[in-house]
């Protein structure tokens, strides 16, 4: 699949979905749109992902297009109108768009009905299934080994490491895929279901689903966390994952120097080895799991030593095999895996 | 607020939110409606609730009715067929209808438009208002101690003792309201949100909401709880209410000789004293709480002597003092929590 990116004046560093796509998506990526950046290339800006120039508008795009992705989401979510004319280029060109925004673009007129005039899909990756029910309790019962990415906090790294882990996995080896449960890995996998979304009661049931669907198919499935268990507004969420996917093995997602939930100030992160425990005897009663591995951000760190003692300080917190794995690499983490 | 409860074929054993009305709301029960048992009265049946007459149908229920409520949920949430003509005559005489069936009466093209016709409302509990949010972590800032009722697994009891713990409050000179999120819940208060039919993002905010509407009006507020923490299915609901509501204190319900999850019987019930540090140790990160009582619901035991045995035995468990409040009464649990 050939696709195209929009990014307007965000792109590198608030453009998390494009980067996210850009490194593990398998998309044949033709164009970035950004007119901030137009002119420029993705190497000029980040090092490990698929290039591409980045460019002003979709009539800069040459050749044939399969879609249009949406590779931002500005605060609230709301579509911003200044990317109206690229939509509107992309649906002329006959190419699907997607998009995680609140703002769903099958209910805008102007798109529903180009879309239907020149027979493209508008997909809202943040619109849940209407048939989702109930976990049955059942996702162990898969062929795979399953995995959990966990966080200590929302933003600590959970959707990256679950795309290093697969794709380390399967370099390795291993046949791995993954489970998406937000915005971003579901446009990189091209499948999935948004779990921050979904009816309370169907939490669970919509992570089992998927395991149910891909569980036979591999080795390995890693499942993409969400939120903290620890965390004031989204725990919730953490919890559903964390039951409803069974899982055998976590691994603890943090950020370096973080201390307090991100947004929620007043709450202090609780120690590393508190984790272990919350997440361990949480899991138990459903499904005994086993913290594995830490994978540590340190992307505000400097230099690799500092970044290095850290990540041992981390590990003995953990009491397991710990590094940052976009910073250094994923085997420690792809080791205390498949040695379970 | 006159209002008439339909129970066709299913009261008193399969009536729960009818007798949960009868028991602890305030509005003046005109009559219920069950064409099987029709001739009798309440008190034929059970004690402890209002009592009314029962009666085959709407034609039969006299005086002014302010609104009929569905008082029974068949497997699936559907609406019968037999109940219509029941609901078509209640509108017509002027009475809104609240219903907690997943069918939404306000769906229904004959009941929109007769309510349209007749000016009245139909109240469809499970629909959760669409402005919900994220919760701010903030519940804790009200004026109210905040007691929330969690559950060794669904139907254990929660919901009745919730609602009994805010009449013995009272009744001891503590002004307590209860804080409904069940269908149940909110059909007896006239009010609240279905916790678990929210987007599962806002499960948290969906509570705190709530609690800030009424915290500091009560000294008391006794936050129905869902669910389980252990539970396969539930327990992202369970933990964004124990997170949302930041409770001050906790009360653990637990049904006699229960030793497998309902419906999940793969699934055993972790020792009492492990639901303790469960519930406590998650709650800390986010506010500290206590388990200061234990409900014990002993309907399934012939005698008192063996029901007091028992709940003794779970005292014993939970480290904290317990009763069956519906079998004995509520003055140990008022106790507990008063003198925090």
């Amino acid at each position: 699949m050939r696709v195209a990116i929009l990014a307007h004046e965000k792109f590198p560093g608030r453009a998390k979905t494009a980067i996210g796509i850009l490194r593990y998506a398998e998309y044949d990526v033709a164009a970035v749109l950004d007119r901030d950046a137009a002119g420029t290339r993705v190497r000029d800006h980040i090092a490990d992902a698929q290039d591409a120039p980045i460019v002003e508008s979709m009539d800069e795009v040459e050749g044939p297009i399969d879609a249009l992705i949406i590779g931002i989401s500005p605060i609230g979510g709301d579509f911003d109108d200044s990317w109206r004319p690229d939509v509107r280029a992309a649906i002329g060109r006959g190419c699907d768009v997607y998009s995680g925004l609140h703002y769903f673009l099958s209910e805008d007129e102007e798109f529903a009905a180009l879309a239907e005039e020149h027979d493209v899909d508008l997909w809202d990756v943040r619109d849940p299934p209407d048939d989702l029910d109930v976990s049955k309790g059942v996702a162990a019962d898969v062929d795979a080994e399953i995995v959990l990415t966990v966080g200590t906090d929302c933003a600590s790294g959970k959707m990256t490491v679950t795309m290093e882990l697969v794709e380390a996995l399967n370099e390795a080896g291993h046949d791995a895929a993954a489970i998406p449960t937000g915005q971003t890995g579901i446009m990189i996998e091209d499948w999935g279901i948004p779990i921050d979304r979904t009816i309370s009661d169907f939490t669970a049931g919509a992570v089992e689903r998927m395991i149910l669907e891909k569980g036979d198919d591999h080795a390995y499935l890693v499942v993409e966390g969400q939120g903290s268990i620890v965390h004031p507004a989204y725990s919730a969420v953490t919890c559903g994952i964390l039951h409803g996917s069974m899982a055998d093995q976590i691994v603890l997602c943090h950020e370096a120097g973080r201390e307090a939930i991100h947004g929620y100030e007043d709450f202090e992160l609780p120690p590393i080895s508190e984790y272990v425990d919350l997440y361990e005897d949480l899991a138990a009663p459903v499904h005994e799991t086993e913290m594995v591995a830490g994978a540590l951000n340190t992307r505000e760190l400097d230099d690799d030593e500092t970044a290095r003692e850290v990540v041992e300080e981390f590990a003995g917190d953990l009491g397991a095999p710990a590094i940052d794995p976009i910073r250094f690499d994923s085997k420690p983490l792809v080791e205390a895996i498949t040695e379970q």
